[in-house]
């Protein structure tokens, strides 16, 4: 049984952000009783971000988060790191990370060269992780680098680990869609939403499971970060617009965007990189007309509703801290009349 | 028959964005050959909005759109005018019979008193409408003012006389839902989306349309105007956060906020109002806990998606410029299968 | 006698804001009795600006303002129209008059095509100038355009004719500078500043003014609009950053940003044009390196300062409305001891 | 020898940024060879931050920066910890700490409750300090909270410790300013600008100084934090509006906000406070009349240049990392002609 699909675009090769350029994804879960945490990273090309920035612009949805490195990505149109996710409290060591990852492979750095900027985001897994330990350290961020792969698992893994969506199993999810020669990428962290909202590919399904259902259910306290990668050549502007769109995709699932829930958006394109040394050329690049956009933004909306519903699909079962578990959406869908 | 009903929340008395305070919305609609244009007003309080001012705040979901007055509402928090919807080219009329209004109010304006802000919203109807003519006058929105009730007719009316949506007839729409003592009430003008992504209350409408289809349809050219009032006081950081909240309504939908679709929001509050003289006191208003929001979002995403049906529902079909003209929902609805 | 020179860098030919490219700047000025305002276009290259596109880009440092067509340049990057600066209550008359003129080059605009965004700026001349009348006709932005030149007064002419600043006469006032190979040229109207604040090139004028007066002064209730043309490659979201400097050239004139004033600045860049039909090659630019703006971030403080005395410097006295008159900065400075 | 004073408004008893109501400053200071950077905390109410939020709004006025949190304050108006300054690679490190000292004061945090936020501003102090070794622990944060006092010092301290400021040594700097019944006080981490550039209280200090210098000078590689409090009964827009402001004081100073400098405002008020749980009453606050802000503008705007001022006057010389030092301004004046 395959997770419901979305839309009528065609999906890549691995129906997944790694359908993009060199993208490479990679995981590392932390499965100790109540620890049930880790950390994804996405690699975002082949060579070294710091050298080679990446253009990238966020829409912030709702801005009830903890992210790091956004202000700057803004301001400067780029970022020049992996990106990170991880629990709310990891984010201190997962930047540090960072830090220390960008400095082994330049010496200059916080010398002669200025700092780097972390990109670490995030959602609070609380419900199953014993969040205040503080689990995640540094070495797991750089185990997760080195983990990375174009082929890449969903669901209850990496940053995902604990993370609960619907009332349900949540974690990490991934899409792709082409259109117009090029692709769009989604990989989300999927940790929002209250369950009689719950809308799979057009189903009211959360009507449906609570229907018969007595108490007031949770309020939305989650999150959810959505990654959107394209090949398309885009500026930092029109990658801005571009991210607005995941939230048309969030909220065909059932998000009204929750006061309590940091809906973060991060688009960034691979058709290009802009040089960290001034003497190195700048890219010629052509980029998009403004009205060859719409098609991207449908992609954008789907890839993303599609990784949600893979985030779901893919969820196995985690028990955590203090006995709390949580169901799967296939488990939910089985019992199902 | 009636419209489809969207969610579980309660509607007001007249399910329209008059059940929220003492506002009244007044049309003025032109029909007359290839000229199927008009002006809509939303009148916010009885009382003098300019001595008086509004609290409020906008989302520019996507910014292709040429409406007036957002930047003063962004920086000062209020609105100081009844709120004026009509054509793209015809803003310019209406903004100057705002400001002839408020002048023969206050002989002070533009003398020993600053100006005053015009708050124009608009959507291009220039399929049906030839809007080369510039055909609104200042007297027009005269009139608005003058037809304005808490009762008024929904569709193709006032300046939704010559808008599309979905490739249908678009134009005014409105609703209102009631949760924890409080009304949030809607008013669109509907004049975006392409046919084959219409949602019609969950149902894919436009697939089923479209499904025998042969032609490409038209690209989302149109734009929507988003208007949000609630009796609930919050301050105007929270009324942005309300108004980001139209963008999921509008999703549910089938939008994904077209390139060339200007889909702006603005939520305001009859709580309370601000004096313009700064002699008088300010008001000793207690905001509504930030936790206490969802309801409302959810209350708004709902009247937001409620008013786009009900402004396809209502919409009688309009014969414009150069013989076009649009079919209307009801129509598609009795001939599909 | 010439007017005190800003900072170290060399101005261009013209020290005007007709140094980059192929700009040109035109007048209309209206004096009759208590009408003292008036339009100033900005022709930002020889072409038709609707068909090759602006890029620019805007900060809001203080939006107490009515200018219209921000939201649309925010979004897409670029405007299409001359730049028009006027007074507050004569924003419709002048932007009708842009789309006019639009139409009548591009038949089919509002038809086949979409509708064209007006781009008005505005302050507040009621002072001297008898608003209320709202006395500039469409004719006068037509007219504003026919005069246009690249050599063009400064001071109480055009859309300067009614305005102060710093309780003196204000008005329209220009500057270049050069560096790195790039003219960074700055206009603007200027509208603002409470005289006891005037800083003239460094020298506090405003104490040594003030020092024997009794009464409270005026508070700052006017505005200012800051235009930056460059002529080197920066892509939308530099040109923000470059448009964000403009408010450090304002501040060391002794502008706070008051509350009252409508702070707002443009930026845009000759060096390419984005045609508006997708079937023509969009620019392959290389956008200059990040590091490389700083040279332009001091230029453009340096011009819009410059730009701003030179305003002061060249008004002449008016009378306008009701007997009012403002003195000017030469007329004070030859009484000081 | 008193530091230069900035305009004519009266300052508070301690010319502090703890003239405003309970405000106290904590600082810690490494100073082990190479080691010249530290910790300075800004406490302020004497209650429980979390449980009683205080009210602010920032101003990115250039976003090449690090500081954390600014996305949530930017969405719910209020921040929750007390603020943390210290240099760029160390934010993770501190960040870590606020978290655990909230866990400590709500064991129900990360569990029953959300997650707090923590607010973390940096600068790099590269030259002086040796960054990479990020020598702050978790540890110097709660000192740095142990030592806080409405009496603290200024100058190279604390986060200040390793900070340059006009290629001079910068640092920590306060200053307050009285007007219209209310105090408005500063507190800035000085670490940008180019020495050419510098003006001391209107004095062209810098190219005095560099009058006889043969080379190029340093690139603006700093960044500033600048913090505002008021007692002043604003809201978050109106504190936004406030933060804007700390611009017009550092362009006074000579920046142009550099390309490379973070230059970051935040304003809060003790006027009031908010809540963390909903049972609990909200503040009936009136706020102060918009037409009221003028004064406080005026104030902000001279609190941060005075804070600038102090922060060079009261530095002591640091010898730093590989030798690495930097002159004061009182050596520097001394030295003058």
């Amino acid at each position: 049984m395959n997770s419901p699909r979305i839309g009528t675009l065609p999906a890549g090769p691995r129906d997944a952000i790694s359908d993009v350029g060199e993208i490479r994804v990679g995981h590392v879960t932390l499965d100790r009783g109540g620890i049930q945490t880790g950390v994804t990273v996405v690699i975002p090309h082949s060579g070294d971000p710091f050298a080679e920035k990446i253009p990238a612009a966020s829409a912030v949805i709702n801005g009830f988060g903890k992210s790091v490195g956004l202000i700057q990505v803004e301001e400067l149109g780029v970022f020049e790191t992996p990106i990170a996710l991880t629990n709310t409290f990891s984010v201190g060591a997962v930047m540090q990370a960072q830090i220390r990852e960008a400095m082994a492979a330049h010496p200059k750095l916080g010398r002669e060269w200025a700092t780097v900027n972390p990109l670490v985001f995030e959602c609070n897994d609380g419900f199953l992780n014993d969040i205040r330990t503080l689990a995640v350290t540094e070495e797991h961020y750089r185990t997760a680098l080195a983990n990375a792969s174009a082929d890449f698992v969903q669901g209850s893994v990496g940053a995902g680990r604990g993370m609960s969506a619907f009332e349900l199993k949540g974690g990490i999810g991934t899409a792709s869609r082409c259109v117009g020669g090029h692709t769009v990428g989604a990989l989300v962290l999927a940790n929002f939403g209250r369950i009689e909202t719950l809308t799979l590919a057009g189903r009211p399904l959360g009507r449906e499971i609570t229907a018969r259902r007595k108490d007031e259910g949770e309020p939305d306290k989650g999150s959810i970060i959505m990654l959107l990668a394209t090949d398309a050549p885009l500026d930092a502007r029109q990658l801005r617009r571009l991210a607005q769109r995941a939230g048309a995709g969030l909220a065909r699932t059932g998000s009204v965007f929750g006061h309590g829930s940091g809906d973060i958006a991060l688009a960034f394109t691979t058709a290009y990189t802009i040089p960290h040394l001034p003497n190195r050329p700048m890219p010629a690049q052509a980029m998009l007309h403004e009205t060859r956009l719409d098609p991207l933004f449908f992609a954008a909306a789907d890839a993303i509703e599609q990784a949600i519903v893979n985030a779901l699909w893919h969820a196995e079962p985690v028990l955590g801290r203090d006995g709390h578990k949580r169901r799967t959406l296939r488990e939910i869908l089985r019992r199902l009349p």
